[in-house]
């Protein structure tokens, strides 16, 4: 049985609602139960200095946690000097994910950023920030069109991910802090609308892991994501 | 005639939204129009080093702003090191203003952090930090004597800011971001709920005020934080 | 009675010395008694990137002490990586207040840089700073006439500060150290030479202050920031 | 065909040799082929200070390359000011797989740190560092153990790790820089002497990729880590 | 002929001033011509961590210069994050140079911090800075002395230093900014009142030296430091 | 008698090694005893920025240590942030040592930056480093002739460097770790293979020392350097 009394794969209450950064060119505020992403799209002129002149653009992305979104307050990274090593995987993740179903040479030579900042975290908060960041980059590359900034959708896809665990009642998806802090393997998933894999990573934590539990953890992200994305296309419709 | 039509001493909507931050200790969704920030308290068991053993407590503040809580994105201050002189200024100017209604030996050898964070920036994000952070404050010592950490309330009075300005159209207060950037003098006042001043600050943009502007701005600050204090109230009823 | 037997509106020993920067193109050492700031402005060929192309130049200001100024050893800001809050405050004071009185589009597109070094502190040297500042501003503009680089004088007036408190003694003028770390409301005024507001930062310490007090202070500093500026133009004449 | 004409489960030539580093308490250079990293572990007195009074230890691992290990040189991390993204990525990895098979209690309060520095780079450094930092973890709880230090072995297995790759040729593993550069999948596998997986991390790079894939790279994982495995073996022996 | 008509073994005119620093334990203002240092020494109850607990002190040093004692205005170090290599270079020579003729048990559990700030620059500040500083810390133990912090003098000698070089004159003493920067070698010496050498610092710029050239400025920096020795006995008699 | 039973003119063994890093320009691993330095070159297309336009070129030096190439583990510099100023002072030294026999214009607007990692270190790391970096620039000023970018050697003549002591057994040269830190007199020496001195750097440690000490330990030096050169030169035969 799982702490919070969920099914094996039984997500928690999932919801998107965009437009909630009223100056940023697409945002979406994403909720995976108690942890809350807001997430916000800034179209920049330029590419970063290391693209110039190659006739494409980049997407990126920044994450960060607010202070005290977590149980006990967390240090402002900016208090000491840089990000951590945690926050740079993941905002390299996030943006590995988006740049996957995006079609670099149809944006041009500029870039969007997409800030994914934490207001509140029950675990999980990469999963969510990625599920979210598409609908706030969906909504920047609308915004482009319709100013005739671009002409054709630089997405070819929809993207989202969530997480899973080997926990003490076997395979389980979209863990809660508590789980996720007690789960002997900890994976998240990232997988296009296609169905194509993006990023597996599968980690260790209390014991090794077997191929078996890979490919049950895998079965869960799977129809996961599935329900994320139906989400994504009813918030757009 | 003000840009949004408002008359010179009619501030924006405001709201105090508490207990918006789940896991902190106290907090407070405070909105002056377009502006939004949020606060939340953390109480820590120890005060800062340089106040150890001096048998009183602290109440400091962090202040922050999401990348794009503005019109153009801003830099991240994690990426660039350091918190900014503005950034600075503005939280230890919340600061001193929470330390100034705060009995700090009630608070025993301990320290509360606000963080405010502004999620959407208008304008006034300083003065709506201090108002809201007020809330943030007192429901985290609030918190405290629920637990029979402390026994009484260490907070004297409400403390709330506004800030003002002077346009073409005279002294007015609560400017949004437009009006903001083009006043000719710049002001920020810091009041507590008994009408003592904490912090008077007028700055020159344009040009030179005269000490008639300068009354004039108080007069309308005292009037406008009154409203204020008469909300945290409402707000605590 | 005031510690230093000075009555409430006198000032201490004010001097202040042209030229003392040999490789300035101009410099100032100001002592308001014990209190010693050495001013050397800079005329950089460039203004800031953010600037350029606009037609006209910059005003800025740099602060600093050295380690031993004060009654013990602050450590030097290069070992801590970053100027402190602090410092970030009082160097922004200083370059809004002399660009209050400059008219920027004379200047042409160049910079220049006020460092105002505290050789020795005994209160009151963002004050000694900015009213020596003035004079090291004034002959960079006149070095850089006298050379052709500019036509006409972008100074429009004089710029003088002064700080006062509010002690035991009531309102005063002009606190150094020791009044300064007891006063129960400091503030900072600067006012131009024909009489006009530059800056009011009034903060209480112990108690929150009136409007009576902040009155009688701004009456303090009018008096004594007219007597500076009748020395800046003595030592100019 | 790959480039380098080897068969697709065809691992480059490796070899480790113990005891290059003079001081360490243990060491290892590994190559695979020409990447060449130097793994020393040296022993703290002390674990990290969050871990103090909980009777049992740590094992870390840093990563760093040589400026010129790679094709054109790299910046030194030290002038940047702090390690890059990729480099703190790979230094949790190379500690997560180092963990996965220590007992840490048996280790009593102390640290091993395993630096791994890349002399020559040529694609796969950081699962030739993990492969390599087994051999000096190893001889330095040996050398804990010769001096009575530790009773027990803290290890409880071997761990080591391959890249394996989707390329033009279909699933390939221990690629080299050039192959790295065109994979259309990169992936990382860390696996225990009993077989037990500790990661399993599995990136789109040109096209996304499908569960065949991932179970064709796993295949060649295994296979290959179990040939390094004998090979740690074998230098143990 | 040395472009400043000095004859090749002609110091500048050398000027030390003791006590300009209010707060300062021990304090010197030194001018080697154009070159002015202000020298302050400050006592902190406790050694530098690594000393704790050895029943000795230490004296240190810290060295910079105003922005603008130069030429051309520099940027500050506070700005830049850290000293350069060149600042660090001259502070450790200027630690050493004390240290030599300290007795540092004498000293007791403490530290003296000698600040060398370089109000204005024109060559030969690192040797400036090593005379004045020796006064500086001489004032000191001598304060120490007087309120029996200390009982024995731990100064066992003088110490003094100058710049030496070979221009196209051949070897000269105490070259000044223009003659530093067109010098063929460049010299510093540091020696004691008893004659002992503590530091030879000989550095080919355009040219390589030979021994008698090494010998040549030797022979005019002993000389030169014998004077500024006795300059040293005056300043204290 | 030295600790090492070495004669007080007797080197520790002492080997070059050519081309040892596979992608470098030129590369050399240096060997004086269990000292060993692996020296990159790496060419650069562009000068330092304040080099440009001035048609000639720059040769400069990066020195690092691995975290354990010393007896007890010492911390990254990547992770403090900056290179210490030890670190600094070497490379500063390294750097000119090069320059003084390379004739800059010769390489045109380009930049060679050699690496001199230390991998073990026993004492004597810079001068092994100097040495060992003149066979790489050579090697890499080959290359680059092969290439046709330059059309004759930028080299003048050799560079090496020894380190002396004056030890209890006397003037010594070329010290091993141990002898180092017991040495009441520490000396670095640099001469081209025409004999002329490059750089000259003496330091008392423990007791000033006399001119007969320094010509003692030049006489040391010359001979040591005389050898080492006569291996560069068999090392490119």
């Amino acid at each position: 049985m799982r702490p919070s009394k969920r099914a094996p794969d039984e997500m928690r209450p999932v919801s998107f609602e965009r437009g909630v950064a009223r100056y940023a060119e697409g945002s979406c505020l994403v909720k995976f139960g108690n942890t809350h992403v807001l997430c916000a799209a800034s179209l920049e002129d330029k590419p970063p200095p290391w693209l110039r002149g190659q006739g494409r653009g980049w997407v990126t992305a920044e994450y960060a946690m607010l202070p005290r979104a977590t149980h006990t307050r967390t240090r402002r990274e900016s208090s000491s000097g840089k990000p951590s090593g945690r926050t740079q995987e993941i905002q390299r993740l996030i943006g590995r994910s988006l740049r996957a179903v995006t079609h670099l040479p149809a944006l041009g030579e500029r870039q969007v950023v997409v800030d994914c900042d934490v207001l509140q975290a029950d675990g999980g908060t990469r999963t969510a920030a990625i599920s979210g960041a598409w609908l706030a980059l969906h909504d920047c590359f609308q915004w482009m069109r319709s100013r005739s900034i671009i002409k054709e959708n630089p997405l070819r896809d929809h993207v989202a991910a969530v997480s899973c665990g080997v926990c003490d009642a076997g395979p389980v998806i979209d863990l809660d802090y508590g789980e996720d802090s007690t789960a002997k393997t900890d994976a998240n998933f990232v997988i296009t609308g296609g169905g194509g894999l993006v990023e597996v990573q599968s980690t260790a934590e209390a014991a090794v892991f077997t191929e078996a539990d890979l490919s049950a953890m895998l079965s869960l992200a799977r129809a996961g994501i599935g329900k994320l994305i139906e989400m994504q296309k009813a918030a757009i419709a």
